[in-house]
Formats: structure tokens, C-alpha cells, sequence
């Protein structure tokens, strides 16, 4: 690639940037868009009041988005969004700072040195140089040049862990600070306890009950045991549809058919009344649930949520194995109660411990034979093979632009399409794996989409061959750093184009929400607007992170083999920078609080990259005959992993559990301030199933406490 | 290596070990070595009367011995020897059982095969057969007989897994009982804290105190500071030298001399008495004590053993992070107060972390390049170099006789003279880690051992070529099996005369306790017998249990090579049962009790035998172009090692420490039994140092209570 190719797809991709900045900043003021661009502020019930009047500002493209998205501080998101929300604003903080500082060295220092690398060339004809000339297989071999390289790779690694260092420290203290001003949240006074043990003559809430009472017997409140709840929701799902249906029919917006057959499909049968006829089916249907209630005493899991009277108490019960056999009684801090992942409770400890290892299996299996369905159906979709499927299209497909068109877009749409299923796939394989809550299954999605993006997107496209041939050479450690030295500089100006393209746009379509807009604009055609069904989305962090994270990759590694990338990749972070700020206070709001959850991934994900370029770099002065800079290389990655022991043990810790000192603290805060008596009714009652504690559809029957499944107050 | 060879070889060795047992049978008989065969009996008060009177049975070797050693029963030896006498005991059973099992298979199925696989040969001239023709390099390429052996294979790993399995199961639950039926014990209440911050006002006894007080307001029962005492220790030992020195003269022992010269070595200066010289050196030492000990007060180490009123809430206290720096308020269970390693404790977070990567590299280092200075050394020592060296030995060294035993044995003694120094050096790099303990640094420095064996005396022998040719192996992971088979078999002559020699004479050695009776009686000849400074030894479980499951291994891995190895085997485990149960009961006693924790190593370095079996294996059959069956070997080692990860979770967590079952119930017992705070009051005391606790040697002086050291009781 030529450097003036790589200016016009900039140059294209940037116009197409500002265009969806432009219609953003216009479609953003119309009322009608206020469901697509800002759901959060309806939530919150700061959405501007809706004038339909006529104005002309509303058609004029401003940027006051752009301040707005910028005022809030930090400590206002923490308050207002979340520590989930402020870690994902400071990794992008954090990359800005990373990659403005290898800007800097690249630019100024690196890139002159590859380009004068081979000769003194004439600056004149510099848009037909090839984007070799800046990278450093322009330096000739075994040129002291290299050792400018060697101590860029250094300094970069020093500042970039340096940084880090820094950030983890920000992080945990907020987290910390966070966990002081929150409100009392029921799930940290509350435990997960699975394996609890069958005893005949017992119930599984008895012996909860009898074991806490004893072990625990000065901090334990209460208990909720788990019922398998499948059929039953089955059944509330059914009555929710008839009762929307119903309320429907009474308020008029379906009152054009007054009647209706009683029939298959309403077409046959005696006519009958449409409102006593939905009333009596919703009647059957709640016998039918309160049926199953009544049986669900039957079908206790055994699992329990057990609550304590302190954040120590349940501290305690989670970190100490709690019965003799250490599959039996397993403790886990509870996840919020809207966060818990109902369907898993039916796993025992090794059915659990099983499926982990069939997803691990499938996993690996995902990642390293993914490539060939897409490269099978990519051959087949060619355009000979489309005249024989679909011979009708011959006559169209014979137009040369149509043709075009196909050939060169159809394989990489067809890509993308693949590409677009594999998140939804890891979120199942995910929450496959047993974990009990939403945040979790998402954390676990989000570490399986960053490895596969890193093998599918990086090594795939870097190392070309079979599936088999990439995964060869991982089984052969020490031709790694030759195999890669050889392989990764030759794709720069691919991934410099992919930052241009698959990054910049990827943003601008992000804050466009052309999907949602879409819909929004046939819902409104239709007229099949309902308020009630509005629901926030939730924060994607799972596709978000992984993409920052992949980009910061591909920054570090191609830092010092092409630092023509990096103006692009800062530019890409600092875009993100805003419109993610503009997204998280305008559009998402997250259903849970994962407690910063993310920040290892990134931590692991930064270490990974910089150990990575290490390697590269091994090989790379191997192949440019300076083994001395080779080998003096390797101290590099060996410093930079025990740095990141250094930090897990040093931070890491604190993103898993809070310490006693917090504990002990929060809880004798809470002693002196709160009304403990009234939170306690509260928590007892917090971690009944969904299904079983409430049924919000059926009109006059309260099944708020139905009394087979009163949890045990103690 | 001919089958007649092999048999010569058995045959001397077993002749050699008969005589060491008929020796040791009557030596033991003899009332004057009693404290060479009998220490731990003297200890316990068991042994028997000391009559001198001459007696004909006293010469004669009887078996009565084995009967006795045989006597115990399971519960016996736990309740007498403790849980790690046990342990050790039940890997012996474990092996044995192992082994019979391979036994059968391997020499009623697998040997037949192996020797019928060419083709059908007579069976005379047996004794002139190589042993190769019992190996399974005998078997044709591609023969189908070598489904025989890949059943086996798989046969041979579920019959070990199920038999570990039992034994994890067995030893659990003996865990348990051992700590229910065992009286209180200090370090079960108690938590060494390390990483204590230091506040700018407060002392760290303040710091600690005021800490626990806040945050284990219920629990917390007392602290003792620790303090730097490496110059007191030294004066200590000064002391106590003189000390023994004085109540030697004044018993009149070394009474020949009644007066000395007070100058240099006792033979300048002015003639002085040599008690009242002893008495004022004595008194000036502990003025310099006394004058330590009150400066002590500065040398506070930011480090603090704490004790609880319960065994719950040191549990909380050891499981639970404490402080909001993960680095600050480290805890972990306190060892035995007799097991600490006092010198540690100038070590912080980091330093200690940093000392354990020092001490990492400095192993590996260790493991790699041990071999060269012993070739080194070997090629030294060769006639010629002595010659030149010692030219009057040339005479000597002339004679045919001398020179043929100086070039066969020189290079072997060297090399066991170097294998001797091995486990001292594991020790000091374990100490160096900064382990609170003994028995924890006994215990790295088995594991340590352990690797180094395997490394030095497995792939030395098996991969002959330079250090480098083995390290390199091992970075291409795709080559192992096929490098692996190919040498593996080509050594098994060799591994079972070393275990002919080695194990057995090993065994024989250990009975007979060569250089503690040459000691004895080089002491008695110079009536230097002092029945004071007489200490029964503590267990060599580091060395034993290496060793034992060195020879696990060496089994493991030929099972189906070389199936001969076995019957030699089994006969060593089944000595090794014997002869240790009476060492265990007659000579050592265990210094301190790890609760068993040298059972996880027992259960990795099964697994690993067990894998290492399995690559070996998948190697073979693709060298003997079966690779069916090299391919159906592959999920072998991927579900051992599952089964390992399972009983990972399922046991080795009750090796780590004790539930809250076991120890809220144990605590509940106490509460109605015992006489509490009898107990409390000892607990106080049981971690002050030594060193600045109590002067055993300074008579009439009680520091019993330096005021500076008081413990504060809660």
C-alpha cells in the first residue's frame, strides 16, 4: 500500500465520520428520537420536555454533545453511573496516555529513523512511497539504528507499566471509596451455598437452617432456598402475554373485533366475548401456577441464599471452606438479586465442574477451527456459484457494477455476519459454564471474545496458512519470535487501514445507533409505539472492552515495527473517549454493578500485548542480524510478567473481595446511622425467585408469600 | 545387560542386604547402642533395661523386630507418631499396592508378550538373553500385540487413579479425626501477622493491638511483637557454651586443671581459678544480654504473632483479607511455636518476594548446570591428573589392583559425594525464601528434591548429551514423545540395577545406621559420652519420601517398557515397609507436626509419573507404526490430569486447613471440657522468641518477663 492510498481511505472514513457526527447532532434534538438517543434520561426523568413546536436550531448540527459529554468528573460518574461505568472510561484514559506518549517517540523519533534507514532519501515523491519506508524493514540489517529501537522498547514497556501501575492504584481506592459511600446492598450481607448435603429425613431448608445456626450462629438472619423454576415461568410467561393482551382489549387499541371463536386459531368454535374469553384463560392459567407452586416444595435445589446480619458475617462464610467435604457446602458471595442467572441451579459441584470443561473443550475448538465455515461458505458464495443457484439473477448479475459489487463486497460481508454471531455464541457457551450471575457469564463472555479476536483477527490474518499450521506453531515455543518477526511487520499496512475503517467507523456507528433508529422509525410507521415496552439497553461492556483492548494490541505491537499506526490509533481512542462518555450517560444504563470486575481482563490484556511485542522484538533483531539487542531483549518480558505478579498481588486482590477493615467499618457505620430492622425485612424477602415470589400479571391474587416457600426469618 | 549379569547383581545385593539385617538384628541387642537404634525409645522412657549381663540370645540375630515393627495398627501410629508418620507409612502401602498390581500384569501378560514378540523362541539359554529381549523393544513394528500394552496402559492409570483416589479419601478423613482427638495446640489459635504499617506515634505492639481490638473485638485474645535477635542469639550461644563448660568443671569432669591463664587461648596472663574465670565470663555475657534485651525495644519487627480466644477466629482472621492494602496486615496460620523460623523475619512483603524469584532462578540454574562441575570434577580426578598431583603416590597408584578400583570408583564416589550435598543446598534455598517455618521449608525443599531428581537422575541418564541438548528438548513440546521413546527404553537395564544397588542397599543403609554407630562408637573408645547432649533425630521425610517416590516413578514410567523392573520394585516398597515403620518407631521423632501437608506432593508426583508414562507411550506406538493407537493414548494424560484437578478441589483443600465444622465443633468441645483459662495463659507466652523469653543458661537471673517484651493480654 502506497502512503497517498492510505490518505484517501483516511480521508474517506474521516468524511464519513463527520457525516454521522452531523446527522447525530441533528436526529439527536428530535423529539421523536429521544427513545434512540437518550432512554437513560427518560429513565432518569431528565429527558428535556418534548416541544413538537417547529425550530430552527433543531436542524442545525451543533457540538454541544461533545461539552456535555465531557463535563461530568470522574467522582460524578462514579455517584451517577457506576464503578463499572468509571473503569471503562479510565481504560480509555489509560490508552490515551499509552499511546499518546508512543505517538510522540514514533513519530518523531522512530519514523524518521526508518524512513532514513536504508539511504538519505529526497523528501519529494513522498506520496508514492510505500508504507515499508516508514516501518523498520526499511533499516538495514544489522544497522546500529536498531539500538534506537531496542531503547524505544524500554522506555515504552517502563511507561506503560509505570501507568498502570498508576491506574491500578486510582482504581482500587476508588473502589474502595465507592464500597464506603454506597447505600446497604442486600447481596453483600447475603451468600450463595450450594452442595448443600441430603439428608433423608430433612428438607434442604432445614438443614440450611440447622447448619447456619450452628456454625454461624451470632451473625445468621435468614434464609431463601432455590426451587427449580422452569415450567412455572413457562406458565408466566404465557399469563404476561394474555395479560398485556387483555389489558389491551379493555383500554380499546384491539376493540375492532368484539367477539371471537373459541377455536383453533380463533377461526372455529362458538363465538365468545374476546374479554371473558382472555379472563378465562388467564384464570386457568393462574390455577395452573398456583398448582405449581404448591408442587414446587417438591423440587427444592439444593442451594440456598443465606443472609447474615453483617457484611463480616457473610465475609466469613464465604472465605472459609465451611463443611468437611470440600464439595459440599460451597459458599459464594451472592450477586445482586436482578442479577442472578436463574437457570443454573439445577448443577451439583462436578456436573458444574464437568460442563466447565465441555465449554473450555468447545471453546478451544471455536477459536482454532472458526476460520474454515467461513472460508467454505466465502468459496461458495462466488459468482458462478450464485448463477447456478439463483439462474433468474443471471441477467442482473451479468451487470458489471452489480458483479463488482458482489466480488469484492459479498466475502467480507459474509465475514462480518460470522463475526456478528460469535459474541451472542460466547454469552452462551458462557453462561453454560454454571456461573450464577449476568455479570459473571459477561465478564467470562468478554475474556473468551478478547482471546478469540486476538487468534481470529490477529494471528489469522498475520500468520496465512491453515488452522492447523497457526496452531503448529504455537506448539513449537521457541520458533515463536522467528515465525513471528517474519510474519508480523508485512501486515502493518493492513491493520493500519483496519484502524481507519473497522475502528473509526465502528465508532461513528456506535453513537448513530442506526439499528435502533431503524426500528424505532417502522415502530412509529406502524404505529405500534408502546410506552411500556421501552426498555434502557444495557451497557455492551463485553463488545466494547474487547474492541479497545484488541486496538491497543495491535498499538503496542506494531509500535516500533510501524509507528505509522499510532496517530490513527490515538485519534481512534480519543474519539472513543467522547462518544463512550456521551453513550454512558445517555443511552446505557447498566442492570448490574460488577465492582470493576473488567480492570483485570485489561490488566491481563495490556501484559499480554507488551510480552507479545517483546517476543516480536526477539525475533526481529534475529532476523536483522543484531543478536546482541536479540538477547538482551529477553530480560524484557521476563521483568514485565513478574511486574504484573507484583501488581495482582498487590491490586488484584482488592478487585475480588473487600478487605475486614472495610468490612468491619462499613458495618459499624451502618450500627450507628440506619434503620437496621427495616433493611433486614428487606433483605429477607430479596433473593426470592422471580417466579416464585411475585406474580406481577395476575390481577387480586397476591402470591407475594406463598406459604411453602416463606423463607426462614431467624 | 544379559539376564546372568542382572541375577549376579541381584544376588550380591541381596546378600548384602542380609548381612546388614543379621548385623543390625544382633547389634541392637546390645545395651551400649541403644542410642543408636533405639533413641526414640529412650525418649519415650520404653526402652528396656540396660543389663550388661552377658547373654547367648543377645548374639544370635532373631526376627523379632519385623514382628514388632508389624504390631502397630493405623490408629496406632497416628496416635503415637502423629499424621506425617502416617503419611508417609500409606505412600509405602500405596506403592505396594500399586505395584503388586503392575507386578501381576506386567510379568504374567506383558513379559510373555514381549519375549514371544519377534518370534517364538525356545526358552533355553535364558541366562544368556539381553534384558532387551524382555523389553517391548522386542516387539515388531506394527505389531498387534501392542494392544496388549495399550491396554494395559489404561488399566494400569485407572487402577492408580482409583487406588489414589481411596487413599486421598482415607487420609481426609484421618485428617480430621487426628484433629479432633488432639488437645489444644497453641498454633491452632494463633496468626502470624506480617506487613503491620507503621504509624509515626504508635509502637507496632500499639499498631497491632489497637488493629485486632477494632477489628476482632470478640476473638482477639493477645499479640506478642517479634523482634530482630540475631546478635542476642549469638551471645546466647556463647552463654550456653560456657555454661555447659562450668558445670563440666564444677562436676569435676575436666578437673585435671585447676587453674588457667586468663590471656590468649588460656596460655598468657596472670594464672586465675577456672571456675571463678568461668563464673566473671559469665556474668559479663549476661550483662551483655541483659544490656540486648533492653535495647530490643527499637528492633521491633513490623511482624506480630497474635492469638485468639477460638480456632474460628484465627481462621477469620487467617482467611479473610484484612487490610485495604493487600501487602499490609498479611496473615497466615501460625506454625508449632518449636517450628518457627525465627530468622526470617526481617523479610517484607517485597523483599520476601523478590527473595522467592531469586531463589527460583538460582534453582533452575541449580537443576541445569549441576552437571557440569561434576564432569568437571570426574574428569579431574582421573590417574594420570593424580599422578601428576601427588607424584609420591605413584608407587601406589601403579599397582593394577589400586588403579583399576581409583578409575571404576573414583568418578562414582564423586558423584554421590555431590549427590550428598544436594538436599543441604535445597534446604538453605528454601530457608532463603523466607518460610515462617520448618516444616515448610522441609517441605519446598521436597518438592525441590524432588524436581531435581527427576531432572538429574531420570532425564540425565535417559537424554545423554549436554545440559543444553535436554533444556532444548523440552522448549519443542511437539518432539517430546517421539525423543522420549526413542531413549526411555534404550535405559532401562540401567534403571533396574539402580534399583537393584541404589534402593536396596539404600534400605539396608537406613536400617543399619552406618555413621552414627561408627560415631557412637568413636565416643565411647574416647569416653566422650554425654548423655546430655543426646537428641533423637528427627524424620527425614524430605529425603525418604523423594526417594520413594523417585522409585514410583522409575515403576510408572517402565511398566510397560521393561516390565522386569517390577518384581525388584515391589521387593524394595515391601523392605521400605518394614524397615521404616521401625524406624519410626524406634529412631526418629518428629520435631514438629505438618498436619500431613507432604501428601500433595505424593499426589503430583503420581500425576506426573502417570503423564510422563503416557507421553512415553504415545511416543512408542508412533516409532512403532501403530499410531492408531498412538492417537487413542492422547485423552490418557488429558483425563488423568482432570482426575488430579477433581481431587485437587475434593481433598487437598482439607490439606490446607480445617473447615468451619470442624472448627467451630472442636471449639464448642473445648468450651465445655477444658479449663480455659489455664490454656490462655500458656497461649500468651508460646510465641515469645526463645532468644529473648527465657535465658535457660543465666542462673539465678529470671528474664522470664522482660518488661520491654510483655505480651499484651487482652
Amino acid at each position: 500500500m502506497i502512503l497517498s492510498a492510505l490518505l484517501t481511505s483516511v480521508g474517506i472514513n474521516l468524511g464519513l465520520c463527520f457525516l454521522f457526527f452531523t446527522l447525530y447532532s441533528i436526529l439527536r434534538k428530535q423529539p421523536g428520537n429521544v427513545t434512540v438517543y437518550g432512554p437513560r434520561l427518560i429513565q432518569d426523568g431528565r429527558s428535556q420536555e418534548e416541544t413538537n413546536a417547529f425550530n430552527l436550531e433543531r436542524l442545525l448540527p451543533t457540538a454541544g454533545w461533545v461539552r456535555r459529554a465531557l463535563e461530568p468528573t470522574n467522582e460524578d460518574i462514579l455517584s451517577n453511573l457506576g464503578l463499572d461505568a468509571l473503569v471503562f472510561i479510565r481504560v480509555l484514559v489509560f490508552s490515551i496516555r499509552v499511546f499518546s506518549f508512543a505517538s510522540v517517540v514514533g513519530i518523531f523519533i522512530l519514523l524518521p529513523v526508518n524512513y532514513m534507514g536504508t539511504e538519505f532519501e529526497e523528501f519529494f515523491d513522498l506520496p508514492k512511497k510505500s508504507l515499508d519506508s516508514f516501518s523498520i524493514s526499511n533499516v538495514n540489517d544489522g544497522s546500529n539504528k536498531l539500538w534506537i529501537h531496542f531503547s524505544a522498547i524500554y522506555i515504552f514497556t517502563a511507561v506503560v507499566c509505570y501507568l498502570l501501575y498508576c491506574e491500578h492504584k486510582y482504581l482500587s481506592s476508588k473502589r474502595i471509596d465507592h464500597f464506603y459511600s454506597s447505600k446497604p446492598q442486600p447481596h453483600e450481607f447475603t451468600v450463595l451455598v450450594s452442595g448443600v448435603p441430603v439428608v433423608p429425613e430433612n428438607s434442604i431448608s432445614e438443614t440450611v437452617e440447622s447448619f447456619f445456626r450452628e456454625y454461624h450462629s451470632s451473625t445468621y438472619l435468614s434464609h431463601v432456598v432455590v426451587h427449580r423454576t422452569d415450567k412455572l415461568k413457562a406458565l408466566m410467561n404465557d399469563a404476561e402475554k394474555l395479560c398485556k393482551k387483555l389489558t389491551r382489549v379493555k383500554s380499546g387499541s384491539i376493540s375492532r373485533q368484539k367477539s371471537m371463536r373459541d377455536g383453533f386459531l380463533g377461526m372455529f368454535g362458538k363465538k365468545v366475548d374476546v374479554v371473558d374469553h382472555y379472563e378465562k384463560k388467564l384464570e386457568k392459567l393462574e390455577d395452573d401456577m398456583r398448582l405449581k407452586q404448591s408442587l414446587l416444595a417438591g423440587e427444592e435445589v439444593p442451594a440456598a441464599f443465606v443472609s447474615f446480619r453483617t457484611r463480616h458475617g457473610a465475609a466469613i462464610a464465604t472465605n472459609i471452606q465451611q463443611g468437611i467435604d470440600p464439595t459440599q457446602w460451597l459458599t459464594e458471595p451472592a450477586p445482586e438479586p436482578q442479577d442472578v442467572h436463574w437457570p443454573f441451579f439445577t448443577a451439583s459441584f462436578v456436573r458444574r465442574w464437568i460442563s466447565n470443561v465441555v465449554v473450555f473443550v468447545a471453546f478451544v475448538a471455536l477459536i482454532i477451527l472458526y476460520v474454515i465455515p467461513v472460508v467454505l461458505v466465502q468459496g461458495l458464495a462466488n459468482l458462478h456459484q450464485l448463477e447456478t443457484w439463483f439462474p433468474f439473477l443471471k441477467s442482473i448479475l451479468n451487470i458489471k457494477v452489480v458483479s463488482q459489487v458482489i466480488t469484492g463486497y459479498l466475502p467480507s460481508l459474509i465475514y462480518q455476519l460470522f463475526l456478528m454471531i460469535v459474541p451472542p455464541i460466547m454469552l452462551l457457551l458462557s453462561s453454560m459454564q454454571g456461573y450464577i450471575s449476568h455479570s459473571q457469564i459477561e465478564k467470562s463472555a468478554c475474556i473468551k471474545l478478547l482471546v478469540f479476536t486476538i487468534w481470529n483477527s490477529f494471528f489469522a490474518n498475520v500468520l496465512s496458512g491453515s488452522a492447523l499450521y497457526r496452531v503448529n506453531v504455537f506448539l513449537e515455543p521457541k520458533n515463536i519470535p522467528r515465525v513471528l518477526a517474519a510474519a508480523v511487520p508485512a501486515q502493518a499496512s493492513f491493520f493500519i487501514s483496519y484502524v481507519v475503517t473497522s475502528g473509526w467507523t465502528g465508532l461513528s456507528s456506535e453513537i448513530f445507533r442506526l439499528v435502533p433508529l431503524i426500528w424505532n422509525f417502522v415502530m412509529k410507521l406502524f404505529g405500534k409505539e408502546d410506552d411500556k415496552e421501552f426498555e434502557v439497553p444495557p451497557t455492551p461492556f463485553c463488545q466494547e472492552i474487547t474492541s479497545i483492548l484488541f486496538f491497543g494490541l495491535l498499538g503496542t505491537t506494531y509500535f516500533f515495527l510501524s509507528p505509522l499506526i499510532l496517530p490513527f490509533l490515538l485519534v481512534y481512542f480519543c474519539l472513543g473517549y467522547v462518544i463512550y462518555r456521551n453513550q454512558l450517560l445517555n443511552v446505557y444504563a447498566a442492570k448490574y454493578e460488577t465492582g470493576g470486575k473488567f480492570w483485570p481482563i485489561v490488566h491481563n490484556s495490556t501484559i499480554f500485548s507488551l510480552v507479545l511485542m517483546h517476543v516480536i522484538a526477539i525475533g526481529i533483531f534475529g532476523l536483522k542480524e543484531l543478536p546482541l539487542a536479540s538477547s538482551l531483549t529477553i530480560p524484557l518480558p521476563i521483568l514485565t510478567v513478574l511486574f504484573s505478579i507484583y501488581c495482582q498481588r498487590r491490586f488484584l486482590a482488592n478487585f475480588k473481595s473487600y478487605p475486614t477493615e472495610c468490612l468491619v467499618n462499613k458495618d459499624k457505620a451502618d450500627a450507628r446511622e440506619q434503620n437496621k430492622s427495616e433493611f433486614y425485612a428487606k433483605l429477607v424477602v430479596a433473593y426470592r425467585d422471580p417466579a416464585v415470589s411475585a406474580s406481577r400479571y395476575a390481577r387480586g391474587i397476591s402470591l407475594e408469600d406463598p406459604p411453602l416457600l416463606r423463607s426462614n426469618q431467624g
